[in-house]
């Protein structure tokens, strides 16, 4: 038996492949399949089962498009509410497949109809695909399906994590969601554990009831993407794979003429590139591993996009990415900006700034602003500047800002900052994005100014 | 609060209507909804919400034909994979109506989706609505869907059942099957207890382990109807109320037209009639509790029917009895059978003798033919008699018969041995229906007269 963790690092969440005999059973697959086909391949296997932990929130599917790819059986929890056939898991009633076997273990928390699948090999447990129950270090979050059943749902998974960290020591556990993922509960852990790892370190394993457990979880609830709450109704009806009709190349005309028939603009180059000028009301949202999750959360689920790219490459990359969140409505792309600024058309540039020049300018941290997350900014932030999290920034600009004077923008790399600058920009303010490192960074850099001035 | 329990004795099977306030909740409601409905109107209530403990296999649910009468909210369990739109239930997660607090408990083993339902009032716990998990000195059986998933769904059942014993001992217990249901795993039991005394008496919560307690259930198990396996499809595809189109009176060249494509003939009329004569190849199926259990089990599942009854008011009680397994489609009946009779159409009668009149005539117990289930001859029977299932009977008659001899047919009452009467006089065979007992009083009966000719 064999197993391959597929991560995905955008979203923070696994994908697994366990092979035995030719024979390969995939959990909780992305919605680009061709990375799972090609694991089976690596194992010399091929996909019979692929089974679901939960109705994910946090992205679309593959599983649908993988059994329709492989003829493999479809596997849901019984509780899923899915709009279409599959084979449904229930509690405790054992999956064989080719000498595998798979227990499924209800453990409601993260969403009500949940199971982890206890994997079992030569009638020996081995593993188990916690999905969004018991995380390393962590557990899934409960808040997903609105708050009102936030709290009931923590309850329950206090009993769920209890459950799994009842399994042997040497289970390992294979969690769905990991570090970086909206849908655990907080930011802690990594992808990889075992019961006894977790039973020794998971502190959320020390709390001694319930009710002390769902209070300390809903607590600590960091803020999700927007488009979650579409993923879930799109999951129950059966996605498909991503899609491969081509997507034309535009000329500046072709686009302006999408822009007055309502299609957003994302440009997904570089900040430097995007700061020296991009098309006026665009979003500029840098292809990377965060790019479908803001794209996901500024913008109306789903809307059709122009993209602005560079690379040839990066349009896969972006398609795919835009794809496990539920776009799929790509217009074209506009490759590069020569043409586009050579005819003349709107284009707004703005400022960018290292954090070394920043420093070295003396700039009064009140015309700072810092679009990092609440949690971020609690975690240290610089004194006296000003804080709004891009996602509230995206709905309305502060009101006091000096359209004459420069607004010194900064998160955690540049990223979210060249978002804001770019909705700065275009309401007539004057943006400068802190490039170069974190607020973090900043922070040290200017404690460590302020005593070389000192000195 | 107020709660009514309403039997359905054919079935064995109880619904509840639980009001307060104005407002009513009813569980596990039959087809024949104007009961429940006059329930809540005697209980000054309108029904707000139906909710369903599991997938029912014995009868056709009147969930969804009471929801579209009052408009209430439909709540099936999550993992009841139904075809339809329904507030899903999932364990633990409160549901609240008009100050009544319905608890889901996730018990599994009649079915894998099974819920309780815990009722609170003034958030006290009083009773819990048990389905076919925990029952009054037994347990839902869990073969119905299939023997494959029997004993897994038994060992669930042995944890469902414990679950329900750790309430309170205060809790009423209301299970949807009672004595008389094909759904429990053994004939004890009534149809009201409280978790205190199921704990003091029910001899299954005694066994120490699943394993023990799955080997004891399965192992008991009686066979059940032929029509069980179509009744759980039938529910996830929402079954309308039972048809309110009227049912034609035939005459006897129409009853023999319908005979003709196929129509089946069911002479629902009482034991003695029938004996005087029936429509040749019709079923003698009395009118009465298991009249529809019958039906169902030895017809083909939902064929037309003609009924042959006497009393106007048979109509409706068979069309209800029929409409609750799945029967709906009765294409007329003919109203007695003097004009059948009168017009020289094909007629077929058998003998029938008393229990006393039997004794008295010294007949050889080898001539006795035994139709009762394989429990009940085991429970006592005539020493020497043959014994043949009805539903066997039904698939084909005993090879070692002899037709110039009478056959003397015997069951609890002579209602089955009616219909094996009807098969084997339309077979040319020479059956007499014992009347006016069981085969047990008849064992006693010959054991007087033995000691009697003895003294």
């Amino acid at each position: 038996m064999e197993l391959v963790t597929i991560n995905t690092p955008g979203l923070g969440d696994n994908s697994y492949v366990v092979a035995h005999g030719g024979t390969a059973v995939v959990i909780d697959p992305q919605r680009d399949i061709e990375r799972f086909l090609a694991a089976a391949d690596d194992l010399g296997a091929t996909v019979a089962m692929v089974c679901e932990t939960h109705v994910h929130n946090d992205y679309v599917s593959g599983a649908p498009a993988l059994a329709d790819a492989t003829g493999a059986e479809l596997v849901l929890p019984a509780g899923s509410g899915a709009a279409f056939r599959f084979r449904p898991a229930f509690h405790q009633e054992d999956i064989a497949v080719h000498g595998l076997t798979l227990r499924p273990l209800h453990t409601p928390g993260h969403t009500p109809e949940h199971l982890s699948y206890l994997l079992i090999f030569d009638d020996v447990p081995v593993g188990v695909f916690s999905g969004g129950s018991l995380l390393v270090g962590a557990a899934g979050r409960t808040d997903l399906l609105g708050s009102d059943r936030s709290e009931s749902l923590a309850r329950l998974q206090f009993g769920s994590i209890h459950r799994l960290a009842s399994l042997p020591d040497a289970v390992a556990l294979y969690p769905t969601h990991g570090s970086g993922s909206f849908c655990s509960a907080s930011a802690v852990g990594g992808i990889s554990s075992t019961i006894g790892a977790e039973r020794s370190t998971n502190r959320l394993l020390t709390m001694v009831d319930a009710d002390t457990f769902a209070a300390d979880q809903v607590r600590r609830l960091e803020r999700y993407p927007s488009y979650y709450r579409h993923l879930g109704p799109i999951n129950r009806r059966r996605p498909g794979g991503i899609p491969t009709d081509p997507i034309p190349a535009l000329n500046p005309a072709a686009v302006a003429k999408l822009i007055d028939h309502g299609v957003a603009v994302v440009d997904a180059r570089p900040a430097a590139a995007v700061a020296a000028g991009r098309i006026r009301g665009s979003w500029a949202i840098e292809l990377g591993d965060s790019f479908a999750t803001w794209v996901g959360w500024l913008l109306p689920f789903a809307t059709p996009l122009v993209l602005v790219l560079e690379e040839p490459d990066e349009l896969a990359e972006a398609r795919t990415a835009l794809a496990r969140v539920g776009f799929t409505d790509i217009a074209g792309v506009l490759w590069g900006m020569d043409q586009w600024t050579a005819e003349h058309n709107p284009v707004v540039a703005h400022r960018t700034m290292t954090l070394q020049e920043f420093v070295a300018a003396g700039v009064a941290p009140a015309r700072v602003l810092d679009v990092r997350a609440r949690s971020e900014w609690d975690g240290g932030h610089l004194a006296g500047s000003v804080h709004r999290y891009l996602v509230d920034l995206a709905e309305s600009l502060p009101a006091d800002l000096d359209p004459a004077q420069p607004v010194y923008v900064g998160c955690a790399s540049g990223s979210r900052a060249s978002v804001a600058a770019g909705l700065l920009a275009d309401a007539g303010y004057q943006p400068v994005v802190l490039l170069g490192g974190s607020i973090t960074h900043l922070v040290a850099m200017t404690a460590e100014a302020g005593s070389d001035r000192n000195r």
